[in-house]
């Protein structure tokens, strides 16, 4: 992948080689409108944010994503070798994006704040391990189908989202620009679920099928809640003025939003134990213990001639 | 990837070293609680059932997967390189998800029993096949933007889907574990159509788009069942005492399910020919040949001031 | 991946082998239902299609997608070399599509064809990149959560669909075959976002969230549209008769389509400025600057016991 190696063999077009004119267009376009700078101060590539969040997901689980060959007497030995990278490859994608984002800044106090990030959330590793248990736990408990926490780790997709959201939200917190972002768009490719790292969720938080959910920047969800696929839980303005503001709606303790329910608006409270019933629509509070479905709407059943 | 190989040049931390109290702190955490045992037993990795299901397209449909040059004449010699290849990567995620479920059985039996199930898999490759390509040719009658079979093995992800489900099927129906559900969830990530491996689906199965499909882990499909994206056939409860019992529909052959139609519960039937409009919610049975239609709701339509 | 190479360690099971009677009944069925004719006329790997993407992005956003080590000094030396890269695989994808559609032209007529294709898409880079960065813009402008083009480009789904899907519609244009439509099946994979590489969309679209966004083959699609999660611009009917005709709606300037609308049909237009809410079913035409919105469904809310 050394962009420098390529170069001797295929020099670049000649003058008169139609290519020219090509790099010529590109190259003023790439100076017209700027994206991410070519340059030293270039955002880190997505592959090695992509590489990072795998490589915290074997640590975290190396039962299930590490090598089979993995014997446990010499855990311990590949455990630091997986830190001792981590750190740097973690680092060094937090370094870009914050030298990204204030290019005025030394390198050296950058580099320095860059390593006690990756430091502190390898520091957090165990706790963050601990929270998804949990919430591993809580899918066992809410999906018939679950055999056991190993198929979940493996295979559940909600897991997968919550797992990148606490990696991704510890970065949030830490004031990380780019990379928390980067991660939860990684994991709503792979699942469909769209939590982005600045929500508030609370411990044990379970999400069925998932595709197609959405949870908003400045959402806060308590305990125990459970979300099946297709809730929003969104905005009620768009506009730029908001942006700061708390826009998004607060979930409390043990409420249960079934598939397409949609709630909005950073007002917006669905009271501790509330269950929203599927398709549900909602732009009020909710008290707690309350129950809400939507009226059936009236079904028309009509019988056709003679195909089936 | 050879972890043994990074030994050497990266030993692991000394005492003193600060990353020590980390790695120590992350092998606690891993023995307190334990998840897939990263040794001996350990579960297959997941990257591995990704290439096992790659491989298997590839063999199912090497026109449209294999590297384009690839002769008729040695296509036989192709042929058997891939499935000596399968046999054993088949083989042995087989065995170890056996061996994780089941600790206690002797290694050679579970070794005999892996390969006995990656033959079988293998002898019933032209079958699904056969089956696949009747699923694509429903595609193409039942799809105006179709041009040939070509296209929709190449770039539905609906037919994606169904080729990982025939699969993934197959070796539910043997009873392994692990396996089935990781190779549907990749499918799912792909797609975002979950369908569960224990699922029944009958010949000339369409699903078109598809974001957004859950299909319940014992839903019962027909012959020439055709289903949109969103369509949710699922349980009416999560209870765990509901695990094993039918919990999600049965779709009779010739059944149309429209954008969004949600379908719930293990006694509800729709009859043969029935029609389900978009976005209708079912939570009983049809008969055959009726179509369902939700009342279409209010629409209120306000002219804005000059805005246009 | 040199598939000729792997021929001599491992030959083709000798006749006494099972092995042999599976590989039979595999090149049987690829001989009685033939599926891209694994031969001289095979259609382009996905695999290729897909690394054609990638270089694509690379080569319009060096700043986001390129290796960090990129100094600007050199950035004209990789733009060539890049460009000459593409020219030859993007050509050989368009070749052998265009072969595998239509056997019977020259060899060498083809390879003219598709080297002209390449080399004008190539050329059309700058113009699809400044559209793009309209694209970007409106995503700012639209999404409080944002904070400038550069995380817009990294990370949202609904800008990454975009770009496949300026890049695949030059190319639908330019009659090409399977490759567009490959192109966008991996952006739809990657996003949940399906747009038609032979929709018709205009400047600034911009697609928040965007799971299960479905846009069909014959939309038309004003300029400052912005489109919601769930958002499908359909057919209501998928009768192959209608193969070519206008099919999909025209959504005019300046519309914006909230969270699961639902808009079918050819004929029906969405004027000028208006508003569709969450949700809303539409078969029917809507006059500029009309706001429409279900009138809400009745909801039922019970207080529950003293569970909560």
């Amino acid at each position: 992948m050394s962009e420098a190696m390529e170069l001797k063999p295929r020099p670049t077009p000649a003058p008169d080689d139609p290519m020219a004119a090509l790099v010529d267009a590109l190259v003023d376009a790439y100076d017209r409108e700027p994206v991410g700078q070519a340059g030293c101060a270039a955002l880190p590539p997505r592959e090695a944010i992509v590489a990072v969040v795998e490589d915290l997901r074997r640590v975290l689980f190396p039962g299930i994503y590490a090598d089979e060959s993995l014997p446990r007497a010499s855990l311990r030995y590949h455990v630091g070798t997986w830190l001792c990278d981590l750190h740097r490859d973690l680092g060094r994608i937090v370094r870009l994006s914050i030298a990204h984002q204030a290019p005025e800044r030394a390198a050296e106090e950058v580099r320095s704040e860059a390593a006690r990030v990756a430091a502190g959330l390898l520091a957090a590793l165990p706790d963050i391990r601990h929270a998804l248990l949990e919430d591993a736990q809580a899918a066992l408990d809410g999906d018939p189908a679950a055999r056991n926490i190993e198929e979940i780790v493996l295979t559940y997709p909600g897991f997968e989202a919550i797992t990148v959201y606490r990696l991704a939200h510890w970065l949030h917190r830490a004031g990380t620009p780019y990379v928390p972002r980067a991660m939860a768009e990684y994991a709503h490719g792979r699942t469909g679920i769209d939590i982005h790292p600045g929500a508030t969720i609370g411990r044990r938080f379970f999400i069925d099928h998932g595709t197609g959910v959405v949870v908003g920047e400045t959402t806060v969800i308590g305990d125990d809640v459970k979300v099946y696929q297709g809730v929003t839980l969104g905005a009620l303005s768009v506009s730029r003025t908001f942006a700061g503001a708390k826009r998004h709606p607060t979930i409390e303790d043990r409420v249960v939003l079934y598939a397409g329910a949609t709630v909005l608006g950073g007002e917006t409270v669905i009271g501790r134990g509330a269950i929203i019933g599927g398709n549900v629509w909602l732009t009020q509070s909710v008290d707690a213990g309350v129950t809400v479905i939507e009226t059936a709407p009236t079904l028309d059943f009509r019988q056709r001639g003679a195909r089936a």
